[in-house]
């Protein structure tokens, strides 16, 4: 499933730096509910007139990939080019930063929301401000220029025509890091752009943890034989897929008066502000799997935008700045909860009442099909247990590109023997390789490891729920989810953007970032499935 | 049909001022065929931002009445006001004044795109300009409430619900006209916003000619009995009306890859860019009329933005400033073109094989049904013939208010003996009657003669084509429109705002304004169609 890719466009539209800002306290919609001092109103309400243009440029973005006649493609970019530039402008103001700093000497309570404001637009604030305009323009130029390059080399599937620009894009990177600045590694401060806090050296940490028992298990699911996925390859009517997982998001708790849902060729979920959270699938009419965990997954996403607390309307602190986290909500729905055999129990009867040639097909098999694991070359189309190598391949390149240890030239040799080594086949060209994601076109080195930081985070906040409520087991077998969803609004939704990821982990969890839980629920879970030892 | 009330947003989205400018000469996408000096690539970079947020605006307003969830109102409501407070700053920023003021003593050439566009920024600069900040908010303010309170009274079929506001709608409607200037009559700089150059005696001139002929052929309309429209009333398969809806437009010259249709409770057409021009329209599966007429009524609307000039994208000059001319396009092509017996020959025969239903009609009783004069209470859903008498009522019931000869309480008491005296038929409530619209609400006061003088200017550009190529008559019938487009193009569409009315007519139809040629059209086509001595 390609449905990953949307979500970075998401996060670039023009500009990584300037995008990842949005809204305050409104002036207009929503009262603070306490008298707040000059200084504040003044920081709160030039952020309210950013977030209103962030909100315009997401619309604008959806609107792109949904309902755009192809004609308007050049002017829709200089649209949102300006939306982009003036926000940035905005919100490197000089005088944001004077407001900053009179307030970070101010007397305010540690866990309030508004020293929250402040220490998270800071961090926007600086990272925004420490690139020089000339750079940022020049990157924008050259990422724009590189994603037309990638996809010709990509159709070709010829990783040489792509080379000379993306060395340039990791010359461009490098530069960027050192403009940003960092103690430890370069990687530092581009991972910082996408998970607030994270470090290089802990995302190794939890990688090398991760590694050993995922090869192992992918080995042993090999070394036991194939579970079929052919009841998923039927022919599945596109408005009954549609309605069914339509049903299933709204069983969740995804808000349709605040939402809603159409199709494209990349899924993704778009945030325009809590109140318009709109996701989009694609239909496979002899395949059941993309439309179905595809909504889901972005139905995980939208319930966490949905889900921001209203005082953070218009605020950076509804922005959510963590990837980890947000991937986290949407694989929570998606595996933890859409892939169990629990869930399946409830959902199961509905599926086969719009499908009746299920009928045929016993629980446990269409359980084992939607769960089959299966070496494969194309990241977006991975089953939950070989995604994190791919993941991991990524990371690992990324760093020898980032340390000079790797050229760039030099990567499509790389990147097949890693596939080799962690996954047992080899990819027959570089489409099916080194070129089958944007990302890198993008500008976007340091993003990858969200994705399995993600999927760390689900279980160890899908096991704090369930401690803290041992009856969502059994909940979610009879398709009731409001406790489960209200435990994680509660934990981890309201809070936007208030605490990096470890904080809000630490507090909703009670432990910092561990693979531990999400290696026990794999191995678990997978040793059942396929019988092992 | 209600299909007229979205033209009115769209041009009063926020503030009506701020939203009359739009565009000029891309810097990045594209450039502008010979040197300029610095003053006038000043002027034009700024204003090209400025038409960027305005296109922002348009697909955020689209959006709104397409398919925005509606948990988002109140948050489209801010980014939409946003915006235009945005766009309104940058546009009043005193350094736009001083560029006009050097380039108004610059030698440009007087028909040159350059002259024309400080022409026309200073029509508009001095507009917005001459509006105080606080009095565009408070007024901004007023249409809201009043718009709401207009919609409650419209349910509650009660007009004295919305006097009250009314009343402060007039009083804000004069301090405009104060505010604005103008020679002889306060209603010259209302009407001058809506039809740049005109004159409110040039209107009750029109007004003046058209009225005798226009009720005497109503009258003799009604002496002479009635043409039977049931052949419009059955079943129409909705998809079926989409489809050949469609394929008339695009016989038109509808350009798909710049456009797209959709459903919406009150179709509109709206241009975000030349490139991306949209329109709505809505479907009654037991009435062939609206969604039929209504999108070859859009259609004229959206083939004029369309074919304003590729050099007019982001300035000023791409937004046509007369919503007369825009009229023109949209009656052009749904009356003049869509109501005719040439058309229908080519036309039927494809209604036919969408609808077999109809191969029991005759084309005389099809022709002699859609163009049926009924006099009637809802000016949106009137016929070519009644329809101006609406337009006039309305004309003379606003200068009364302006004059202050009619009070706001007297309203509908006038309102019900013009619709006596004109059309012979009394409105059985005030939602039949003066609260059917919701201009006033919107402080749209001038605004409403636009329609009819529409009309008399689109039979003087009809007939200056015919005129120019005889075969159009012809090649209509045949299903051929392009030599009607392209002089339609070369004469009205690309010329954008460069010409006022007056002078575009002048140029383009030897004449100046001129309501004969219409009486003319009216009187013979129905002196025809109903037998009449």
């Amino acid at each position: 499933m390609e449905r990953d890719e949307k979500r970075v466009s998401h996060h670039f539209p023009e500009s990584a730096y300037s995008f990842l800002v949005s809204r305050f306290l409104a002036d207009q919609l929503v009262r603070y509910p306490y008298p707040m001092n000059h200084t504040l109103t003044e920081l709160t309400e030039r952020l309210a007139v950013i977030s209103d243009l962030h909100e315009a440029a997401s619309l604008l973005s959806w609107d792109q990939h949904t309902y755009m006649p192809p004609g308007a493609t050049a002017a829709r970019g200089q649209q949102l080019a300006t939306l982009s530039k003036l926000s940035h402008q905005l919100f490197t103001d000089a005088e944001i930063g004077k407001l900053l700093t009179v307030l970070e000497s101010a007397p305010l309570a540690s866990d309030s929301d508004e020293a929250a404001l402040v220490k998270v637009t800071r961090r926007l604030y600086d990272r925004a401000s420490k690139l020089p305009a000339d750079f940022v323009e020049e990157f924008a130029k050259l990422r724009t220029q590189a994603q037309q390059r990638w996809a010709e080399a990509r159709r070709g599937k010829d990783f040489s025509q792509f080379a000379p620009l993306l060395q340039e894009i990791v010359a461009m990177t490098r530069r960027e890091a050192d403009y940003l600045g960092y103690l430890d590694h370069p990687y530092d401060a581009l991972l910082d752009g996408y998970e607030p806090g994270m470090r290089t050296a802990e995302v190794k940490r939890v990688f090398a943890e991760l590694k050993g028992p995922i090869v192992a298990l992918v080995q042993a699911i090999k070394a036991q034989g194939r579970l079929s996925d052919a009841p998923l390859r039927q022919p599945f009517d596109e408005a009954k897929q549609e309605a069914f997982a339509l049903e299933m998001a709204q069983a969740f708790g995804y808000d349709l008066s605040r939402g809603r849902l159409d199709r494209t060729v990349h899924p993704f979920a778009q945030s325009i502000s809590k109140y318009d959270v709109r996701i989009t699938t694609r239909y496979n009419p002899e395949y059941l799997v993309p439309a179905l965990f595809g909504t889901l997954h972005e139905t995980g996403h939208a319930l966490y935008e949905q889900g921001v607390a209203d005082e953070y309307y218009r605020s950076p602190l509804g922005s959510v700045q963590s990837l980890g986290l947000h991937e986290s909500q949407s694989r929570l729905w998606e595996n933890l909860v859409g892939r169990s055999r629990g869930f399946w129990q409830y959902a199961y009867p509905k599926l086969r009442a719009y499908f009746p040639g299920l009928n045929g097909v016993p629980l446990e098999e269409f359980y084992a099909a939607i769960n089959r694991v299966e070496p494969s070359f194309i990241r977006v189309e991975a089953d939950e247990v070989t995604y994190n190598l791919h993941i991991m391949l990524r990371f690992e390149l990324e760093l020898a590109l980032l340390e000079g240890t790797l050229a760039v030239s030099d990567i499509p040799a790389a990147w097949n023997a890693k596939v080799e080594e962690y996954l047992g086949i080899t990819p027959p060209d570089d489409a099916l390789g080194c070129l089958q994601d944007i990302h890198w076109s993008m500008g976007g080195i340091g993003y990858f490891p969200t994705y399995t930081l993600g999927n760390v985070m689900s279980v160890q906040l899908f096991e704090a729920a369930k401690r803290a409520h041992p009856e969502i087991d059994l909940d979610i077998t009879e398709g009731r989810f409001a406790t489960l969803l209200a435990w994680l609004r509660d934990n981890v939704h309201r809070h936007g953007a208030k605490y990096q990821a470890d904080e809000l982990l630490q507090r909703a969890t009670g432990s910092r970032l561990d693979p531990g839980p999400y290696i026990g629920y794999l191995t678990s879970k997978y040793r059942t499935l396929y019988r092992l030892a």
